[in-house]
């Protein structure tokens, strides 16, 4: 078995403009999270929403050069938004911040599917060494298991973020 | 419960060149997955790795405007997948593509945890449309439910794909 695929060449022009924009997952408290994705992770918060009838909140986070290119209004953050890749949808299902632990499950154990996020960083052994100051946990060491130039660390709900050096 | 948050404004510098690089998720088969995602979606095989002695193979797909963006020699390959945004890892775990069915879960029953992945198109209606034609399954047209605005397929594999129009 191996990755022998010939490209597919004849991508449907009606496609061109499509992005890849977003990935969404479940948190059990977005004060954690977001100060775990702000703070820790230097990601900015774009748009947040309530659905109050429906008991759920989004909060849509990017990297972003600074706070000044997110637009004030909701319909251009909407928009902002939308027309971008790179975007971590997390949603908050109201009440679960009272649990005990996360009703989440990262999708590494059985049942799996979803494996992981990823951010690449311009200097992964300041990176880590950032992280574990910071007392991130870690998934994997950058000098531990079959793979030395990765590591992943784990978010507040356990989901596994991968660390890879760009370029 | 509201999304009341003070957004953090501190970002450590060290965090500037960070990127929300790929999410991962598990597929059964990369033949029928990449089939969905060059040809339905119109993403671009940027890159693939075997890793022969662990059994599985990995798959980056993206946005690029054609192919020849994309790099020839692998290292080259490698240092454009990482420097972007907007990337989507196919693992392929080798064997599972005998398997009668998917045996990857989409989060969205329990255990829950991922939700969905999401694509901004240029004109929704369209991409629906085009969608239909081609036979793709839907988890909710842009007419069905609350939200008449978005729309949700499903990959090979049963994951949720959100459809969002642009700007």
């Amino acid at each position: 078995m191996t990755t022998e695929h010939k490209p597919f060449l004849n991508q449907d022009p009606e496609t061109k403009k499509y992005l890849l924009n977003h990935t969404m997952l479940r948190v059990k408290d977005p004060k954690v999270s977001l100060d775990f994705y702000e703070r820790v992770l230097g990601m900015r918060l774009l748009r947040s929403v309530d659905f109050t009838e429906w008991k759920f909140s989004l909060y849509f986070l990017g990297y972003v050069p600074d706070e000044t290119v997110i637009p004030q209004d909701d319909p251009q953050k909407s928009a902002f938004v939308a027309g971008r890749e790179g975007i971590l949808e997390l949603t908050h299902n109201h009440g679960t911040e009272l649990d005990s632990k996360t009703p989440y499950h990262n999708g590494n154990t059985e049942p799996r599917g979803f494996g992981h996020i990823c951010i690449s960083v311009p200097d992964i052994k300041a990176a880590c060494a950032r992280f574990e100051k910071l007392g991130v946990t870690f998934q994997k060491k950058l000098n531990e298991g079959g793979m030395k130039n990765i590591a992943f660390i784990r978010d507040p709900d356990e989901y596994w973020i991968e660390v890879i050096q760009a370029g």
